[in-house]
């Protein structure tokens, strides 16, 4: 029998910082290469929580999810007694020392501060929601909804209400993702909810027709859409909560709760501060293998960078997919393995009320600025057969390279059943594949799941007819 | 202004036999290249209707859909109005001499039969149900659902009602596509269904192991299954109406009605007749712009067969999607253009009750008989992320290579939103992706639409993770 002592004397030590996505599937990855008398590791988590769905908190604030606990995919105790992880919540990494491979850590509980050595370490850091300079933004009653405490804070505020006469006024401010998804929940719990943002359409990555298509959507809601417009101040009342948000056409929209949905940016204070290059996004750069350019570190998920597909350039696009894999690769490599990440697309999908959105690819703008002459194509059509029960709208544009037809970018504005659709083309588009070859490949037909040719089919075909019309005789975007 | 009579002496004439997907696909792709003064063009159907739906006539049966001319995409008036196209129906082609370019049409409602001659011709004769030689088969009371007359019939039966008490009995021989649907139909119309297949599971273009699944799902509805048996007789009664099925293990089943859902062959008595030849699997061959070996005669849809784009071998494989783009194929090269179809994965989708089947590419059989050594995965996943109300339970199973990866096939058993997904992986194959490849794709993920890894992404990961297991060691089918 091995001595304890001994082993402590030659095995190596991962150190990963964040306990979400990235962090614990790099730990778990690893992990599963070497066993713990191998590989020690130690995760640093500054919250009370690991691997938690952070795409669910709308859900839960919405009461559509009605546990906290529903969301965590794996608790810290379960780390440690399945996995040998030594995971430390509410403990927050304040330095790394990449040249005596350190850590300083505080535990948040106890106020105490120790080093703890790597031998690896994985920053997983995240991102963090963007909070521009705006007054009042730190009144009571302004929420980010990023982290489960975030959530908790926003219910909490839900469960006080809002006005006297109960239920409640909501400005959110931001029509990303979040802001749509968080719109929602609001609305669904009762409250009357506005949405503020400053481009004359939502979901910006998205191109502006299929925006506008979204727009329409809203009308249908009771969300109310305040857009070519940006919140100017969040105005506080005499108890210091806040009680309207002012905008820059002048628009005064009185509110108990203002919800921040302007996006993330990478969190990247330590390693910045520690040395470790950043890219030209802002974000930390990494390699195939997730390796920062320091010795020794390794960085994954929302505070890295990565390459585009299609660009082959780096982009800073915050996604659990991403983040998961990312992890993944990181865990790979450090225990031993071999494991690469291809990269993204962008594809992301989300849904506000009965209006299903998704996106994959470079919209039109992003393909112009990467120097492609694109034609695109969109199709309005219905999910199932016209004449099957139960169809909804579906609109579906296509992106493609003039010439070549290669399809660049996808998006996809519908009712029930539209969205997961984009990874059909998220697949194709990885594929390098033209709108011809797309058009003619072998996909599924049922009257209960599509027209009998399915609108991303039709879409590719109508992208085809244009994309050897010369540019000067039209053919653009429609 | 040019005299009719001269240019009826120029132009040329296309004639096409049959008015379904493929006929007025190739018909309407022609016109779209050539106008009338240049094209003059005829196509016959047999029966009173154009393109109409075979795969909505279950629906139509089970009052899903209400209205029989729902079913009809295009008229036989729309073709000649909008397309000047001369539908000419209830016309059925009796021969076909390929030396003098001529067809003989005999009119079913007049009797008379006259000659047409034509420059080209479409052989779009479609499939026929198979009809096995069983006592009792022409009895009243047993209908194909092959057409909107077969889904006329069968409405009109259960109309009058099966049994003194109301309600009624049918068997269903054959667990295939339109059995299960129609089995789905009968069921929702109140009537009591058992379904007769002599394989032991339904759905033999599935592996048997997620034909298991089907059966499982199928035990949570009305529908019974009579599985490893077949029909032996047809029992009619004194009046030559259905009484009961009865099966070869000696079950007697009391029915007052009987579907054939035996599956289909290639209508090619005619083709054939006229010295046309038909490649290895019965169905007429043609080349990759759809022409047959004989000049001037082209062939598309459910008579022809296709190569696999896996196995590059023929196959006879009847389905609309691929008869749509056959038809469009052949009416292009024949208009002037140039197309080719690309080949077929066998890529299909259909839905019994709650149960959404869908397959594509190889199963593990035909893989192993194409000549493949094969590893494959299946993974029990959710519809949804976990927590997420509305979840159903979808089960995908990817087959691959041995030693590449390369993906071969796919199949998903599961319940609402499952189906769909089977583009994905259609996609992937027939792009020739490693399951790892495929793994590493960026696709979308929100809560409402899918777990965080989507029940196809696992299913890759863990097909992959044999892929370069000895045979030896395992690694087979699970």
């Amino acid at each position: 029998m091995r001595a304890r002592q001994q082993i402590e004397g030659t095995r190596r030590r991962l150190v990963v910082i964040g306990g979400d996505a990235a962090g614990m599937s790099a730990a778990s990855a690893a992990r599963r290469l070497q066993g713990p008398f191998e590989l020690e590791i130690i995760a640093f988590e500054r919250g009370p929580d690991t691997s938690y769905s952070a795409c669910g908190i709308p859900y839960w604030i919405g009461d559509i999810v009605g546990e906290r606990d529903a969301l965590i995919a794996r608790t810290p105790a379960e780390f440690r007694e399945r996995q040998h992880i030594d995971v430390r919540t509410r403990s927050l990494v304040t330095a790394v020392d990449t040249a005596s491979r350190q850590v300083q850590v505080k535990d948040l509980d106890t106020g105490q501060a120790y080093p703890e050595r790597y031998d690896e370490l994985v920053i997983a850091t995240g991102s963090e929601p963007v909070r521009p300079p705006l007054p009042g933004i730190d009144g009571d009653g302004v929420f980010s909804v990023h982290t489960l405490a975030d959530g908790a804070a926003v219910r909490a505020a839900l469960d006080a209400g809002g006005s006297p006469a109960g239920g409640g006024r909501a400005v959110v401010i931001g029509a990303g993702y979040v802001g749509l998804e968080t719109a929602e929940a609001l609305a669904g719990r009762g409250w009357s909810v506005t949405i503020v943002d400053q481009s004359p359409t939502p979901m910006t990555t998205l191109d502006p027709d299929m925006g506008a298509r979204v727009v329409a959507g809203i009308e249908d809601t009771p969300i109310a859409l305040a857009l070519d417009d940006a919140a100017r101040e969040i105005v506080l009342d005499a108890a210091g909560h806040v009680s309207a948000v002012a905008t820059k056409s002048g628009r005064v929209l009185p509110a108990e709760l203002v919800i921040l949905g302007l996006g993330v940016r990478p969190a990247v204070a330590l390693a910045e501060a520690a040395g470790i290059a950043l890219g030209p996004t802002g974000a930390i750069a990494v390699d195939r293998r997730m390796r920062t350019r320091t010795e020794g570190v390794w960085a994954a998920g929302d505070c890295v960078e990565s390459l585009h597909v299609i660009t082959n350039r780096p982009v800073h696009i915050a996604l659990g997919t991403h983040a998961n894999k990312q992890g993944r690769v990181a865990g790979d490599n450090i225990g031993g393995g071999y494991s690469a990440f291809a990269g993204v697309l962008g594809t992301a999908a989300t849904k506000v009320c009965q209006i299903e959105i998704a996106r994959t690819g470079l919209s039109t703008q992003e393909a112009i600025e990467a120097g492609f002459d694109v034609v695109s194509a969109s199709v309005d059509s219905t999910t199932r057969a016209g004449y099957f029960p139960g169809n909804t709208p579906i609109c579906v544009k296509i992106i493609a390279e003039r010439g070549t037809g290669r399809m660049l970018g996808g998006q996809i504005v519908g009712g029930a059943q539209s969205a997961k659709r984009i990874d059909i083309l998220a697949i194709a588009i990885w594929n390098d594949m033209t709108a011809l070859e797309f058009f003619s490949a072998d996909q599924s037909y049922a009257p209960p799941f599509s027209p009998v040719w399915d609108p991303v089919v039709i879409a590719a075909r109508k992208t085809h007819d244009l994309v050897h019309q010369d540019a000067t005789r039209g053919g653009g975007p429609d």
